[in-house]
């Protein structure tokens, strides 16, 4: 699976491209990641990439025409890709859009919005659609594209360690939230493991964790 | 303001601490950033941070102690930090949490999960509470410190270039998104920004990004 990030930033992902389970996918070849900087394709001695908002208003507002033409280079050798825009107006991230993107897309590309926003025509004419993580604001798309590509790399096979880590998780089965998780010590501090989850009645242990996944709702 | 994050992958932070306008309020000392592993503080020639889950189950659960013992030394020097868990049983992070946050805690700890889970005895008795940053499932809970560092972060004075970019912003007027912005050129092939915007009719300008904002509801 290939994901193209666009970003003014593209320093911000080295680290984390290296790091932990998505830096063993990335290693392995599991997961490709490109990174695009709309600076390359903007014009002039200064690159700009962004200007003031028509109608007036504080901060700068990242221009159409460099998103426009790095997904224009990308499209070339990855012409499927999906392309979406991450921004506050965007329809919201959840595991649904997971399930929608890990098996249906081999490339996604991810637009990182920075400064007071992005112009409206990448949205409208630029990006298939636009998605944000949550309701809340950012500095940046940058934190939101590690986010969204986290949760759509680890359903690729071979990204969790153990396929079955894959089944029987919060937001997957329907069911809102895991279930409590306790290992080692049995007695931590005086505060000891459920003694259901030491019974070995594996009918119960079910029962258990059905029920406190349940209990645990908004 | 200062952040400890508690994670069993402190490399996975680097860059992002120092890319865009996080990593200047890092280099301004605007924002201090502690990474503490685990690890660290695990027994054994191993440093074992993670046991099987009691009751079965497919994975791997991260073990009380190491993390508790981490937090404790934090408290050490930073007794009034407030301790956050990221993990999927947590209550949803947005922009009233960041209200909640940005002025009340001058320093904020996030635990940062992994594997299966983390014992349930962090949630119940080492954090003050359990946050998850939306209805997905990730690998890890990196990605999500660096989403609530960004958020809480960017509300400090002198995060944002321009303190006007905090105001009138969605999620923090209760108007749900932000109107559409545009910059220039006026026409991007073919595709012209809208006229009232170009009008220089600030009442009118004002009523169209209202209108704007409220009509792109969920």
């Amino acid at each position: 699976m290939t994901f193209n990030i666009i970003t003014l930033f593209p320093e911000f992902f080295e680290s984390p491209l290296k790091a932990s389970l998505l830096g063993k996918a990335v290693a392995a070849g599991t997961v490709a990641i490109n990174l695009i900087n709309p600076r390359d394709f903007a014009e002039g001695k200064h690159r700009k990439v962004d200007d003031t908002p028509y109608g007036g208003g504080a901060g700068m507002v990242m221009m159409v025409e460099p998103i426009a033409l790095a997904v224009e280079s990308i499209r070339k050798s990855d012409p499927e890709t999906h392309v979406a825009l991450l921004a506050a107006r965007g329809r919201l991230f959840d595991q649904q859009v997971v399930k929608e993107y890990a098996p249906n897309f081999k490339s996604i590309t991810l637009i990182c919005g920075h400064y007071e926003g992005v112009d409206e025509r990448v949205a409208t004419h630029v990006a298939h659609e636009s998605l944000r993580i949550g309701n809340f604001v950012l500095s940046g798309g940058e934190p939101a594209a590690l986010t969204i590509i986290d949760a759509v790399a680890r359903c690729q096979p071979g990204f969790m360690g153990n396929a079955d880590s894959l089944k029987h998780e919060s937001f997957d089965t329907g069911v809102t939230f895991e279930h409590a998780q306790y290992t080692r010590p049995e007695d931590w501090r005086g505060n000891k493991v459920p003694d259901v989850l030491l019974s070995g009645n594996h009918g119960k242990i079910a029962e258990w964790r059905k029920t406190n996944s349940a209990d645990t709702a908004f």
